[in-house]
């Protein structure tokens, strides 16, 4: 926890000064038509500026971060979201996921949404192949949709997306291939199956401020190893979370958007050249991995 | 006063959770060599996330956050400042002023710097005008700096800029011309008196995001009239402040970015067609205006 320097640092007038500020600009926020904005303006005035009362921010200090909003603001182009990265790796958009994703009993926890799925990647049918042609070891992943009481959801949609073993995205690629995302449905049984490619870990693009500031704290740009799920099922709350691998140094280490919940730990089972594949495909003398990520769907109504 | 919502209203596992990821967040900077920085970076976070989590902050909002900041950003340029207006207009900029200019006895309080002040503007002599050929009513202006026991201040510099009749400083003008502007210094007796033009009420810049926020939450863009200062002394506090026009009814109405404070409203005596000037300069059958602003300045050192 960080230093609060003491309250009797300064005098009963200058806290004075400061307050009646907080008081004039939450009291100009009072007009505001819409209850909902004037509730977030007002917090928001409130909690900016008890953080510069309480670190006693400095005007170099203010300084500093106007230029990196500034920077930020002009790095963002349609390809970059340097305001997206840097709610993640302050893990406000991993919060605002906690927020609007509540724990509800024993349904599957969400996490990040990442800024690389894409509409409309391609459908598989079960046991089909999302590589599309991206490079890394061949995954078997299989499981089922349920609802909280363990009946199958047939016909849930399952996009599912990933880097490939360079740690792109096709969408990072010079090119439009598509590759390393699909989507399928869920059987009559609330089984799916597919091939991918078992994750691995990818920097968050950090030649930005963004970047830049991690580098400042010492921490690390690394994602660990992760697959992206994104589940919908009629009368159900969609489900946007990642399954990660167990043994990755980043899960120690720290994920560098806080995306991991131990929930979301898979073990993926590494499978020696010649073991027979589940659904018969032939490898050629490869290795393979295989896990199993049972998903749980919380109602969308009556959560409480 | 916002509404906070009933700590009640979500459950103990869930807050657990989101505790959880704040710990998580905050520990994520321990490794940061600069402690101030350090400091600032877990404060920072768990203000942040106190607002997310306080407010019930929903993705869509979040989305509209990441949106407004992208906007910002794009609308900045060399001349446009729109995260300056943001922190502006959300009283940050008046509060880090504020936290950095501690009241200190009765020397003269400090207000927003603004975005319009331009080095190297024109020396003039005691008595001189700053106009420049901007358009407005003649304003004397004259006062004496001081240090807080009273000793006059030979050879302050006191820079002064304002914006013309129409609400425009010279720099948002098409062409290159210097008006509004100048320096001069005090004399021997730490006196100081010039031409300038009776401040009128100005909008910020109101064409960009923070403008489209101000509408939303029917706040008006208008500054309240004003004559910015800043002036310098050896061994003394640098002053950044403004003199505001009493009688202005937008200072009951707001100031757009909270720079007014009771002790910088100073009257502006109208003075009709035909009264003798104080230097006897011919002003060929206008009115004018006079008034008074002494200033005394904090001692740099020992300010406790
Ligand atoms: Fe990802
Ligand atoms: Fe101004």
């Amino acid at each position: 926890m960080s230093t609060r320097p003491a309250a009797t640092a300064i005098s009963p007038e200058q806290a004075a000064v400061e307050q009646q500020l907080v008081e004039t600009v939450i009291a100009s926020f009072e007009g505001t038509q819409d209850s909902r904005l004037k509730q977030l303006m007002q917090a928001l005035t409130r909690h900016l500026h008890n953080f510069a009362r309480e670190v006693r921010l400095t005007e170099d200090e203010w300084n500093a971060g106007i230029e990196f909003l500034t920077d930020a603001g002009h790095i963002t182009d349609d390809k970059r979201q340097e305001f997206i990265l840097l709610s993640d790796v302050f893990g406000l958009s991993m919060q605002t996921i906690a927020i609007n994703n509540e724990t509800h009993k024993n349904a599957t926890e969400a996490t990040v949404f990442g800024p690389f799925f894409v509409q409309n990647a391609p459908e598989i049918p079960i046991g089909g192949d999302i590589a599309g042609g991206a490079s890394g070891q061949p995954c078997w992943v299989e499981g089922t949709v349920t609802d909280t009481d363990g009946k199958p959801l047939p016909e849930a949609r399952i996009e599912v997306w990933e880097a490939d073993e360079d740690g792109f995205y096709d969408v990072q690629y010079t090119n439009d291939r598509v590759a390393g995302r699909a989507h399928l449905f869920t059987d009559q049984d609330g089984k799916y199956a597919f091939w991918a490619l078992t994750p691995t870990p990818y920097p968050i693009p950090h030649d930005g401020p963004v970047g830049k500031m991690l580098e400042a704290v010492g921490r690390s740009p690394m994602r660990a190893s992760h697959l992206h799920f994104m589940v919908t099922a009629a009368d159900h709350r969609t489900l946007v979370t990642h399954i990660f691998v167990e043994g990755d140094p980043i899960i120690e280490t720290g994920d560098s958007v806080f995306g991991v919940k131990s929930s979301l730990i898979k073990r993926f089972v590494q499978q020696p050249p010649g073991t027979p594949t589940p659904d018969g495909r032939e490898l050629r003398g490869t290795s393979w991995a295989r896990t199993r990520f049972d998903i749980v769907l919380a109602p969308t109504l009556d959560l409480k």
